[in-house]
C-alpha cells in the first residue's frame, strides 16, 4: 500500500501530525537507563549501546498510541558502529511492531548503482540465496538531492515495489540552510527549483489520499519559505523539523498544511524525548519519572499541533 | 599529521596519485570468492558478507604497493546491515595496516550535533567511560554541503583534531549533476558557489604542502568545469571520480591537476576491482586469475595518469 496513503491513514486514525524524532544522545538519556547498562555492561560500547536501545524502546512504548510516526536519527546510532547499527535495526522493528510508521532520517544521496544499495538496505530488501531479507526497515528515508535525479530515482523505484516513501531535503530548518538552498537562480531560489522537481517526481508514487509518496523536508524554522513551498508542491508530504528545541512553535508550522488538514508531518526530537531536562516540566517530574515528562510533552504537541490545523 | 601533507607525502612515495574504490558488488565478485564463502555459510547474508569482506581485503593487498589510497564505498557495505558494517570496520582496519590512507565514500551531511555524530564515528573518536574508541578508521570522508556551513563545519573541526580530511562534493560525475549543481545563480553555477566557499573554509586546514585538508569531489567527466573550479580552489585536492567505467580517460582529468602535478587523487572502482570481467583483460586471464587482471589495471592506470601529470 503506498505509504502517503498509510501516513494519511494514521494520521486519522490517531489525530496526530506529530512525529518524535529519536536523537538518543547518551549523555541526555536519563540516568536510570544509564545506570542500568552500565551495571550490567560496564562504561563500554556495548554499555552504551544498550543504553541508547533501552531508551529508544521506552519512546517508542510512550509514542506509539498518541502519534504516526518516529523518525530515528541514524547518525546517533552509527556513532556507536555495527553494534550501534544493530540496535538501530532493532529500534525500527520494533517501532514498526508497535504500528508506528519508521521516517528513517539518514539524509543519503549517491549515483546509480550506489543509491540502489542504499535503497535496498533502508527501503526494500537484499537477495541472499533463495530469500529476501529486510535490512533496515523502514517507511520512508530522507534523501539529499544535490546530485540530481539520477540519485533520486534509485530510491523512487525501491519506494514502489516496496509501497515505501522518501522526503527530499528542500529547505532544510538550520541557520546555514540559506548558504547554498538560498541562492537566487534567476526569478528563483534554488530550493524553490529543488521543490519544483521534487513536485514532478512525485507524480509516478501517488496515493489514493491525493498525497504522493514523493515528500519534502520543509524546515518549521522558515514559515514564509513554507507558505511558498506549499503552494509549489500541493501534492507532497512535508516533513517539518525544528520544533521545539529550535524554536519553532505550532503558529510557524501552520502554513505547512493544506485546507485539508493534511500534507504535513511535524517533528520535535530533543524537546520530547529529553523533557525531563526542560524547564517546562523538570520540576514536575522527577528524573526516575522521566517518562512521564515525555508523555506530557507528547500531549502538549499533539494539542498545540491540533489547534493550527 | 595533516591529511593533505600525509596524501601528498604517500603519493611521492608510491609515485602515484590514483585510488581504488572497493565497490564490492556481491555479483561481480570473481566466482572462487563467491563459493568460498558460500561453501562455508551457505548462500545467506553471512555469506555474502563473507564474500564481501574477502575480495576487498583482496584488492587492498594487491592495491597497497603501488597507490596511496583507497575509497571504500559505504553503500556496498550498509546494503548487508550491521553485518555489512562489521566487515566495512574491519576492511578499514586493513587498508590502514598495508600504509594506505582511507577516503571514506559515505557523503554524509546533516547539522550540528547530528554531523558531530557522524564525525565522530568515521573521522573521530566515540569516548566510553574513560575509553576514546575508533569507530570507523577513515583517513576522510566525502561529505554533502546542500545544508550549508553549519553542516560542514562539524568535520572539519573533528577532521583538524584527529588530521583527517574531507571531500566536499562540489560538482559530481554523474549525468544529472547538471540538475542543481549546474543551475545559474547570477553570473556563476551552483557549483562555482560551492567551490569558493570550499576554498574559504580549506584556509583553516592548510598543511605544509601547500594543500589543504578540505578537498572537493570534481567529476573525471567534466573536463571544462575542472579547469574552472581548479582555479577556484588552487588548494584543495581533488577526489575525482569517473574514470574507466564511466568513461573518463587520463586526458580528462589532465585539467584537474595543479603544475607541481600534485592537487588531484583519481579514483577508478569497476574498471579496476571487475578487470576480471572487462574485455582489456577476461581473455588474457581465466577467471581463476582474477587477481592478474587487477594487478594489469592497476599498473596501466598508474602509467596512464604519470603520463598526464
Amino acid at each position: 500500500m503506498n505509504f502517503a496513503d498509510r501516513l494519511t491513514d494514521s494520521i486519522r486514525l490517531k489525530n496526530s501530525c506529530a512525529c518524535v524524532g529519536l536523537d538518543p544522545r547518551l549523555e541526555s538519556i536519563p540516568a536510570p537507563i544509564r545506570k542500568a547498562a552500565s551495571d550490567e555492561y560496564g562504561d563500554t560500547l556495548e554499555g552504551a549501546v544498550a543504553a541508547i536501545l533501552e531508551f529508544s524502546r521506552h519512546i517508542v512504548d510512550i509514542v506509539a498510541p498518541h502519534m504516526p510516526a518516529v523518525k530515528p536519527q541514524i547518525a546517533f546510532y552509527e556513532r556507536y558502529g555495527w553494534q550501534g547499527l544493530r540496535a538501530y535495526a532493532h529500534v525500527l522493528a520494533y517501532a514498526k511492531s508497535k504500528g508506528l510508521l519508521v521516517i528513517a532520517d539518514a539524509k543519503r544521496g549517491d549515483i546509480g548503482s550506489t543509491a540502489e544499495a542504499y535503497a535496498d538496505a533502508h527501503l526494500g530488501h537484499v537477495v541472499v540465496g533463495s530469500a529476501e531479507e529486510r535490512i533496515f526497515q523502514a517507511d520512508a528515508l530522507t534523501v539529499n538531492p544535490y546530485l540530481g535525479w539520477d540519485s533520486v530515482d534509485p530510491f523512487i523505484e525501491t519506494a514502489k515495489e516496496h509501497g515505501a516513501g522518501i522526503f527530499v531535503l528542500v529547505k532544510t530548518s538550520n541557520p546555514s540552510s540559506a548558504d547554498f538552498q538560498d541562492v537566487r537562480c534567476g526569478d528563483k531560489r534554488l530550493y524553490e527549483i529543488v521543490a519544483e522537481n521534487v513536485a514532478t517526481w512525485g507524480k509516478d508514487l501517488m496515493g489514493e489520499s491525493g498525497y504522493s509518496s514523493v515528500g519534502a523536508v520543509v524546515g518549521a524554522t522558515f514559515p514564509q519559505e513554507a507558505a511558498a513551498l506549499r503552494k509549489l508542491m500541493p501534492k507532497a508530504y512535508f516533513l517539518v523539523p525544528g520544533y521545539g528545541a529550535q524554536g519553532a512553535t505550532a503558529k510557524d508550522v501552520a502554513p505547512c498544511f493544506n485546507p485539508d488538514g493534511l500534507g504535513a508531518i511535524v517533528n520535535a526530537s530533543r524537546s520530547i524525548i529529553f523533557a525531563h531536562q526542560s524547564p517546562a516540566w523538570r520540576d514536575k517530574h522527577p528524573e526516575a519519572d522521566w517518562h512521564r515528562a515525555v508523555e506530557d510533552a507528547v500531549y502538549k504537541m499533539n494539542e498545540e499541533l491540533r489547534a493550527v490545523r
